[in-house]
């Protein structure tokens, strides 16, 4: 296929004088420009299929030059991208310097919040509507476009609570896909499961223009058995019940691949005063049967092309084994063994290769949706109960449980292992998936350990630990190929680290699992004459003082390697260490990830860039072994 | 009164056998208990003499020495507490050493949880359910107790949708006064209030008997027109169609001072299956009319006694200024030429003296209720509009935002100034309410700045320079006098300590209001001989570098003083710093909060006991000064 309209939308505004069956041919060329793009790399995919009607109906009915529009969680901003502007750099998406695979503030004046995150649409949604009411009174629309997976999220019901409340005029467009990233679950799930078998889904239909017509918008009060009837009546007739509990307005369901219809609907709820909830029904990977067909796998496809004749081939291979299948397995097995063992994930059964444990130990596993607040809390549940559970969650999705391991886990020094997966830099997604501040957030805790394997072999020993410890334990792995170092294992201790090897010009002082990269340093250092040993540090919380010590004392410098930021990090708890066992830090030297929020790009290709590989490890200890004329010059 | 039955009771084994006359006098020992309490010291009342009768009910029908049972927030755990064997050392409650004003399990097994933060009850009593169903299935019930304050909280309804999905047998008691601390906001609260005039709350109704005798249990779907029919028809007939709809059945409300219809209603849920909600009104403040009259003062009133009138005369008086007066009175003046300035509160109007604003600029004050997690990310929206809004939240509480406050604020370097009270030592409510760990989680996010004003002089200009900054800005003050250095006050630039007095031996760096006690220590420094200077922070982010290394190079010693957590704090910034510029730091010692929970107290008595005075100031600098001989034997 040739793009022939494509090219030609600079804007939105470009949208305006399309025919329909130009915008028909318009659909068809995002779909074929999403195909394009997930047959050179890994990128989300089904959710854009999705939403491809959804995009241009918003972008014809509003004018978002001045209107507000959140796309939430914002995976499913390709076709917002592709509406915007951004067509000619569409190929670069997601690659280092490229546009980044979510909303930018940076890229486009359309995107106005960074998202990654699920849930905060409505919140920031809200904001921007009341910031807006205060500084240019009813000039712009808000609108927040959330999927059925985000939904549970509680910062979700936090924001609707508090729109009913301030009876703002806001549209939430809810994307019912029937599915988050994985298929969906909880209460919400069978609730919205019945209103996609409520029997009048079939358009613009009368009995709701009637209720919109008679129904008061404004001001009047529904506090009387009357109006409690007619809600009653309303939820039975359309299933919004929930919604208009809450204070908003329910519309819907409507078929969201319907592009008249999705207008009409669009017009009608624009100009609606006080919270409106718009719910669409859309098919996650429509136009593209495959994706329909298993929108779990095509949710981030691995790259594949189509053959003439249809079929899907996967282009790369390369199944090396990931951190997160070697957590997953040792987790199966030791399952096997011990009955106290569940485990819970917040929606990321695939992402966390959980779904072997989901399917063997069903009354062990846990997947609590989009909660991870409630997810943890509900984790201290089972430990205080006896058992002992593991909660899986990506590093920097587990910041939204950052209180609950406080109260529910830290300060009842119950114990609940945390697998922190995705720590460290995450590639393509970005900023807002970077898993950087989970050592620096975890070890402020009191009673909590914290640990980071420094190669595939760390990772049983270290559950095996953690599950055996009488209180919280959080190990962090990144998204990367899980090597191993070829040694006779040390058994992991309680704030022991390993030494791999010693050296007496300084040494690596390496948390997690850079560790190869530091001993591939030391082996070329050696070529030049440096000694340069490798500490497996294993544990940032507590510090291994006594290893430390030996270090400061007995060789020229100490390097702390981490995938984590500086600030408050390892490399922090090490100079804290230091500091209180009186240790002089000006031969300790940290190396770490700086004060800045980190673009998107491949993951090698960023830490090339940061320092910290082979190369940047090396001349780190050549400046640090030539460090009497250097002191004061290293930034 | 004397206390007849009170001292009877030493578990709940010894509520069975009581007859209805006693069991209205042990409610009148409760109250009595309750209002002795409060006339020596400020503590939590109203909340407790709601919830009399429903403590009582519920350990008579339920064995929580072996179900479970969370009451959410816990501060209305008093008659809990009384009933559960703690009548003896009652009247030690918050204060060093006593009784926690809390849940707390090391007191005794009744109490599962250390609570403080809400919200959290549904995940833990899921959780508990979840492990008992695995490890002795039907052994134990499960009962959480939530107001409706924390009701709208994200995590209820998280775990809520959880719970419905899990199908568990679970109650939730929704202890519904109407209020939160404040006067509860937002589109629950209204769907509460409807709840409230429905036509049928008197007791065990007919047809609520019918219903559950009626409606299937366990099994069977309702996923067709009739279940729907009935769903609304159910909504109609007793308002809790929002419950139904999150899956769980909803029976009520009810009179949560009637006892007899409490244990009726107590014993009728106890044994359905799935999660249900029973909906019970209390009175806030019930059984003393004055507390009744003014529940938000009455939530945690200063010292009172009651004269033989009746009249309440208030005990302790001392209306020095606090440091949250001096915020919200300064916020108060630049609102008046500032139309940008927007304050949000999540349900602590009162705690954060916002009255005053939240009267004279009701269009740009918000209060979300406990909401943390969607105020940060509804200021997110505001500052993206153009406004500048100021998030007054507890320190402690703020943890709720951790992730917001890293997406939709730090990450899009957004104008959000973070006013964090209760920063430091909160005193008598003990650990959850401690704001230790502000300094260490806020300082890992790039883009954001943080201060401590020094003392009440440092507020003024900090809010200005927060307020005419381009991005994110938080400061943190504690519950405390705002006392005033006489001093030339230096104007507030970003990055910039303020030079107190400089001393040849030593300085004294100190982050926030323990900097006129290291003034104190200074002078008292100066007649023994040594001359230590002290110098104003002010700025934890960025540290003001090149002052440090004047210290660090000019005088023998840096004792960095701060009231927070050293794991990661200030000291550690003032170590990441000087290790970064490549200066020594065995001359650098850090004064902080240790590893580990620190219980409740008084805050002068705590920080004494922590050597956070100037006696341990004094002490500490001694042995800097001389500690050739003491390195590596300070621990």
């Amino acid at each position: 296929m040739t793009f022939q309209l494509l090219p030609q939308i600079g804007s939105p505004a470009d949208l305006r004088d399309l025919k329909p069956a130009q915008l028909t041919q318009l659909a068809s060329e995002i779909r074929e420009a999403l195909c394009n793009v997930v047959s050179t790399r890994p990128a989300h995919f089904a959710s854009n299929l999705g939403v491809v009607e959804l995009a241009i109906a918003l972008h014809r009915v509003f004018d978002f030059s001045r209107d507000r529009l959140i796309w939430d969680t914002g995976h499913q901003i390709y076709p917002h991208k592709l509406l915007t502007g951004r067509f000619d750099e569409f190929n670069t998406i997601r690659t280092r310097g490229g546009l980044m695979g979510y909303p930018n503030p940076q890229e486009s004046p359309y995107d106005l919040f960074v998202t990654g995150h699920a849930g905060s649409s409505v919140s920031t949604v809200l904001g921007l509507k009341a910031a807006d009411d205060l500084i240019s009174p009813d000039e712009r629309k808000s609108v927040a476009v959330i999927g059925d997976g985000a939904l549970p999220s509680g910062i979700v019901f936090e924001a609707m609570n508090n729109a009913a409340g301030l009876d703002k005029d806001l549209l939430v467009i809810l994307n019912d896909n029937k599915m988050g990233i994985c298929p969906r679950v909880g209460g919400l799930a069978s609730y919205l499961d019945k209103a996609r078998v409520a029997p009048f889904y079939d358009g613009l239909k009368k009995d709701i223009s009637w209720l919109l017509n008679k129904v008061p918008v404004v001001g009047e009060s529904v506090e009387n058995a009357l109006g409690q009837f007619k809600d009653a009546v309303k939820g039975f007739v359309h299933g919004g019940m929930l919604f208009e509990e809450m204070g908003f307005r329910y519309i819907g369901p409507i078929d969201g691949h319907d592009l008249q219809s999705l207008e009409q609907y669009l017009e009608l709820v624009k100009d609606v005063r006080g919270p409106v909830l718009l719910h669409v029904f859309t098919e996650k990977g429509h136009g593209f049967q495959p994706a329909c067909e298993d929108p779990v796998s095509f949710h981030t496809p691995a790259p594949f092309q189509r053959r003439d004749d249809g079929e899907i081939v996967k282009v790369s291979g390369g199944s090396s084994t990931a951190y997160t299948s070697v957590v997953s397995d040792t987790l199966h097995r030791i399952m096997q063994r011990d009955e106290r063992v569940a485990v819970m994930t917040a929606a990321m059964c695939a992402g966390n290769k959980l779904d072997g444990i989901r399917a063997d130990f069903p009354d062990r596993f846990f997947d609590t949706g989009i909660c991870e607040s409630h997810a943890v809390a509900f984790a201290g549940g089972m430990a205080k109960a006896g058992m002992r559970p593991v909660v899986d969650i990506y590093s920097t999705f587990l910041q939204r449980s950052f209180d609950q391991i406080f109260q529910e886990v830290a300060l009842q020094n119950l114990p609940v292992t945390f697998c922190m997966d995705r720590a460290g830099l995450c590639g393509p997604d970005g900023p807002t998936h970077h898993g950087v501040f989970d050592l620096s957030y975890m070890r402020i805790f009191p009673n909590m350990v914290v640990m980071a394997p420094g190669d595939a072999a760390d990772v049983e020993p270290m559950l095996e630990f953690a599950l055996s410890h009488s209180g919280p334990v959080s190990l962090r792995y990144p998204k990367a190929r899980a090597d191993r170092i070829e040694r006779e294992v040390a058994p992991v201790e309680l704030g022991k680290s390993e030494i791999i090897e010693w050296g007496e010009d300084g040494v690596f002082l390496a948390c997690g699992t850079l560790l190869p990269e530091c001993l591939e340093a030391a082996r070329r250092l050696r070529t030049e004459g440096l000694q340069v040993g490798v500490i497996n540090a294993r544990f940032v919380k507590p510090i291994d003082t006594e290893t430390l010590r030996r270090a400061v004392e007995e060789t020229g410098f100490v390097i702390t390697v981490e995938e984590g930021t500086l600030r408050g990090g390892f490399g922090s708890a090490v100079l804290e260490a230091a500091s209180e066992a009186g240790l002089r830090t000006d031969q300790i030297r940290c190396l770490g990830l700086p004060d800045r929020f980190i673009e998107h790009g491949e993951r090698g290709e960023l830490l090339t860039e940061l320092g910290l590989d082979c190369e940047g490890f090396m001349k780190t200890a050549r400046a640090m072994a030539d460090r009497g004329e250097l002191v004061g010059d290293h930034d």
